[in-house]
């Protein structure tokens, strides 16, 4: 039996810090079974130096973890396990780079307007870098989320918190009912392959070629766009309206994913809301470089050029505008953060659910939880959050003891339907058309547009739609499960979908099983309704109400989206196994460094591992392998029975006591199963020595607590010294040494 | 050709009194066609009249209008005009035979607790005139309710006022969930004809037949019941809901229709809330007849009778309730009347509607309107006007000038479904049993009882249903329209009629037809949507429903019920044709009597005699009635278009005024018409008097307004007198006589 490797993936944040501790267990383990577990860097600083490699000298060049894995997904023999990753907004990007600078690797700075061929090549480098650049890649299937059994029973006997809500309460969303993408959007069914050309046709009949696209026969493209005007506009009338109500306003949007499209959407918040200090200042903020997209924290930053006594000035005027605003929603209130400091604070998918969990409330400057309109511009989606808001004012929060759970299959493969992330995304400088021409000259969609305005292209492949609609198929079957589609009768795109799904549908056997199609608002309401009586709905969407969805109703049914199990089956026959959510991962890290106490929870880890050494097993008949998953997948069950779980409170059990403890469960239950006698004789001693010295790892591993800890960078840290800090119990690294 | 005849009926409060103006019109003009209107009197004094009547003296008996028109429904020859009636509550009818005593009746009163046989038989003479007495006699047919087309032309180019929505807005329904009707709900189909017994069994075993039912085969009979301490813990939680989020208290009930069943939840919504006053003076109240279901009015009215201090302590204790409880909905601020004072002032089909109209508020002590929860208990219905509520805080408030319509084909003929109104509802004196037994002992349904508890059955026969079926799809037919009906899943009663639903479709050609079977949520969602989107749905609903949407829907298109046309298509071949809707009749009469203004409108009464002339025309091939019926369409259309409805305002144009100008118009157009030249040259003369004389007309019944005028009773007034009133024109009744 030839060495069958696992791909771990090295990222950001909290998840990378754990993989320090935990990733020594799974190797230990791994090896018994013939597998070798093998650490692939793509965290954001890594994905930075690889860019500039070949301008770096030779001890500070990186490989380009990322584009192996991309070619790896080609592989039938592809088994990687994606840990969260981040997804990097503007202000990340400079922080990352200024980082790696002060370690000494000399690379250019973000280039906002670049001029020279230099910054030209600096901005196309990091262009490919930023946002969600690392799952488009990876993600050479489709989706298949679920909350797995023993998550979900341990939810039910043990609840999270969820908030009341009340009947009265004002909270509501708020979007758009024109002028966005959603009421622009058009799409069509290409008959052939060919390339089309997105050109913007000006007033004066001049013709910019923006984009060249190769499509092939029955690929879909989409076009909208987002009128500026009618968006400031909105922006506007939601203020005096939640001014008039005395009501907080907080923005909602996803400008990490949708890097393009939403940082300028976030933007236009900012300068609505500021109104007044753009308005005086717009000139001078031009020349220092502040810029809105990047939220209100880059008016701070930049005026601190400024003289003293102008910094004050600007800063009074900024206070100023509280007085005559609606209060915005807080990130931190202690410190003062709001909803338009940074534009990667607030995302909807997972701020969206949280405020939803919180009784519908938002955090007030006081510190408090205040009743909120959410601001979801774009009306595609925010509409289903609408729904979930007056479902529970009318039937109160959801009970995670008795509902009923949510997976999803999602559409995303090749790329499919990344909107307004990408290449395709365009704000315009000038008023005119855009329009979508094929290499006969004629038109096939077009839109008039204004200055501002915000237009962009989504391309979806029909073969992933094919294999999506499989996966639904294939997971109402084998869960039975009712399966709904999510598709809008009113949205273009998912008119061309629809036609798609209704003929693939037909080369399955469907007999005795439940499928729905429905418009949004219906699915929703359907899946809540179903989910109060504890029942069941399988959600089949597409790539964006995948990732808010797989947010939605893991956080109300285990608190968490991180305990899902998140499988991506990919067309080419291997599967990548994704690892819980990265939301709260920057609070993670601040709590290590400031008390040297990780609350990070690597359950989506512990899951994925299991499901991955499963599939090895099945794949390279590896009855080892299959042993060590079941053991693995027991051992977690006892983990969350013995509430074994990281504690947010420092002192008390962590990150790196959950490692201990899913490795001693792991190796009793080797030790004790008769399946396979060479791995129980194996793991004996092991369990034996976890067993008896569990007293002196959890003293060894408590003592570190309280004290602060030198990362040694954020983005870019030095492994040898993150291990020290990981593991410190000299005991427990010694038995997995020992085995 | 036989003279033919139209079936007019004489009622109460304003619509009685406009019928002394616009029968004399109606009756000169249909002479011409051969046709003759007789009134027939079944208003509420006249049926006590009739059921005491074998006790009464020659002068001052009356014939039993409401027995002569029920019989004559089984009549293919009927063609009967129904105005807006009282359906009385025990209040109104205490009114009454007050007032008919002071004219000299001497009726005896209505024994709340009786005890000697007198007692007990007049007990059963007034129980069948109480409230819904007159349609289940009547109705022997389903019913079909739509907008006409220029009246609902007319509201689309003069809407009407509607209050905005706030997405912040607090209102919301609230409702049982679990003890009451909806969740108790048995239902079974009898499979043959037979006499089944309702019993009650004490816990001692005894048995007490409360009523034996003889069904036939094909017939739904249902059971549920209403635990009276779930009602009345329901009522004090929302109480304390209403208190700690500040906002106003507002009941909703259906004590009329429901005539035994909502009295007595009323009752229980008056102890609650003022429990401090019942617990102190229970005994005393006791004493002196104090009776809650009749409201709090019945404390006032019964305390009369105490020495004066008593009574101000009493008062005083009530005014104590309202420091501790939430505020109160208001039916008149000015007075102080609340929505507990009398069971009659808020009806739940008019009062929702008002409510949602009203920007979903309710009237507070302030006579400002406030945000109100609405508390409605049964859970059955009430859930609608939560989802009505959701969607306009969603989307604003309707729209009268886009928006669709939503007319009604509703279950009723043979008294199918009328819950809670009759002789098989019960408010049990112990715990114990109820239970449905056959005639061979088997027991078909059976609930566990309390003290207190309401139990009711109801029974809908086979045939009726069939005919709703046919009904439905020929309006879908006709309409080109949508269908849906109105199916719970979840409740027992309509799990049985979804099965005779399915099975009477097949009986129809479907082909190109819209039909669907939906839950009320979903039902009401759908329509909603597709109303915004200016679309029209027909709803095809049971009995209740029927009376609440029937309401709801044409409050929101048209500004008020009376508008619709609504038609009774009877089992045998005749038909009723409806008139508006009584709600707010009581105001009108009071503003008559103070100031001679009577704001009343008969636009039902036009379009309905204009359906009953037709349907003659149809029947008799009386072609003179057609012509009379699309006169008189005409005429309407004209007077919406030239606002010669009656105004709110005393001296301005008033009921009496736009009779004149039906007449005129009417007159107009059959002088004008060229299909029946005899009636045209019949009317010249009548259009041309008329025309001359309009500004000497309008000045004659403008003259009479602004002064007191004496109606001689409100229940049962003297008709000449009202027709001195009713008829101050003498140049109109002049030009009128010489015809």
């Amino acid at each position: 039996m030839s060495k069958q490797t696992i791909y771990y993936t090295l990222t950001d944040e909290a998840p990378a810090l754990a993989t320090s501790s935990l990733l020594p267990i799974f190797g230990t383990f791994a090896k018994e079974a013939d597998i070798e577990l093998e650490l692939t860097d793509i965290s954001l600083a890594s994905r930075i130096i690889s860019a500039f490699s070949d301008t770096l000298p030779a001890d500070k060049q990186a490989a380009d973890g990322l584009k192996f894995l991309g070619e790896l997904t080609a592989s039938p023999e592809a088994n990687i396990v994606k840990l969260p990753n981040i997804s990097a907004s503007l202000p990340q990007l400079y922080a990352a780079i200024k980082e790696l600078n002060e370690q000494g690797y000399g690379l250019p700075e973000y280039p906002e307007n670049p001029t020279t061929e230099a910054e030209k090549d600096a901005q196309a480098r990091y262009a490919k870098i930023l946002g969600s650049a690392v799952n488009p890649v990876l993600r050479q299937g489709n989706s298949d989320r679920r909350a797995p059994a023993a998550v979900k029973g341990f939810a039910r006997k043990n609840p999270h918190s969820m908030g009341k809500w009340k009947k009265t309460s004002t909270s509501h969303a708020d979007y758009m009912r024109g002028g966005d993408f959603f009421s622009s959007e058009q799409s069509i069914t290409m008959e052939k392959d060919q390339t089309v050309r997105i050109e913007f046709v000006g007033q004066d009949g001049s013709v910019e070629v923006k984009k060249t696209l190769p499509l092939i026969a029955g690929e879909v493209l989409d076009s909208m766009n987002m009128s500026s005007k009618s968006l400031r506009a909105f922006f506007e009338q939601t203020l005096q309206d939640a001014k008039d109500n005395d009501i907080m306003w907080s923005l909602h949007v996803k400008a990490t994913m949708m890097k393009v499209s939403h940082p300028i959407v976030f933007g236009h918040a900012v300068t609505v809301f500021y109104k007044d200090v753009f308005e005086k200042y717009g000139e001078l903020f031009k020349e220092i470089g502040v810029n809105p997209n990047n939220g209100l924290g880059s008016v701070y930053d930049k005026i601190k050029t400024l003289p003293e006594a102008q910094q004050e000035e600007i800063k009074q005027a900024i206070q100023d505008v509280y007085t005559s605003r609606p209060e915005l929603a807080m990130v931190d209130s202690d410190k003062g953060i709001t909803n338009l400091h940074v534009p990667s604070d607030v995302i909807v998918d997972a701020s969206m659910p949280a405020m939803i969990r919180n009784s519908g409330k938002m955090w007030g400057r006081d510190g408090k939880a205040h009743d909120a309109k959410a601001v979801m511009p774009e009306s595609t989606y925010a509409r289903i959050y609408q729904e979930v808001i007056n479902f529970c004012k009318t039937n109160g929060a959801f009970d995670p003891v008795t509902m009923g759970t949510v997976p999803n299959v999602g559409l995303m493969a090749q790329k499919a339907e990344e909107y307004g992330s990408h290449d395709k995304t365009f704000e315009l400088p000038a008023n005119g058309t855009m329009r979508v021409v094929d290499e006969q000259g004629n038109v096939l969609m077009q839109h008039d547009v204004e200055q501002g305005d915000i237009w962009r292209a989504c391309q979806t492949k029909d073969a992933p739609i094919r294999d999506w609609v499989k996966l639904g198929v294939t997971r109402a079957r084998q869960s039975n499960t009712p399966a709904v589609f999510w598709l809008e009768e009113e949205r273009a795109h998912d008119a061309q979908l629809r036609i798609k799904v209704e003929k693939y549908l037909q080369e399955h056997d469907l007999n005795g099983l439940d499928i729905h199609i429905m418009p949004y608002n219906e699915a929703i309401r359907f899946s809540m309704e179903r989910i109060v009586r504890g029942q069941d709905t399988i959600s089949v969407t597409g790539n964006v109400l995948r990732d808010y969805l797989t947010d939605l109703f893991p956080i109300m049914e285990l608190g968490t989206s991180a305990k899902m199990l998140s499988i991506v089956p990919m067309l080419n026959g291997g599967g990548m196994y994704e690892t819980g959510a990265g939301g709260s991962a920057p609070k993670h890290v601040q709590q290590l460094m400031e008390e040297n106490h990780l609350r990070w929870d690597s359950l989506g880890e512990f899951l994925a591992v299991a499901v991955s050494f499963e599939e090895l097993g099945i794949k390279h008949n590896n009855e080892k392998a299959k042993v060590l998953a079941n053991c693995l997948d027991k051992a977690t069950g006892k983990l969350l029975d013995t509430n074994k779980s990281p504690s947010r409170k420092t002192g008390e059990i962590d990150n790196r006591g959950s490692h201990f403890y899913l490795a001693m469960y792991w190796a009793q239950e080797l030790a004790a199963q008769s399946d396979n006698a060479e791995l129980a004789a194996k793991f004996a001693p092991l369990a034996k020595a976890l067993t008896e010295n569990e007293a002196t790892i959890v003293a060894e591993l408590a003592e570190v607590q309280g004290k602060a800890a030198n990362l040694t960078g954020y983005y870019h840290m030095n492994l040898d010294e993150v291990a020290k800090i990981m593991r410190p119990s000299a005991t427990f690294n010694q038995a997995l040494a020992s085995l």
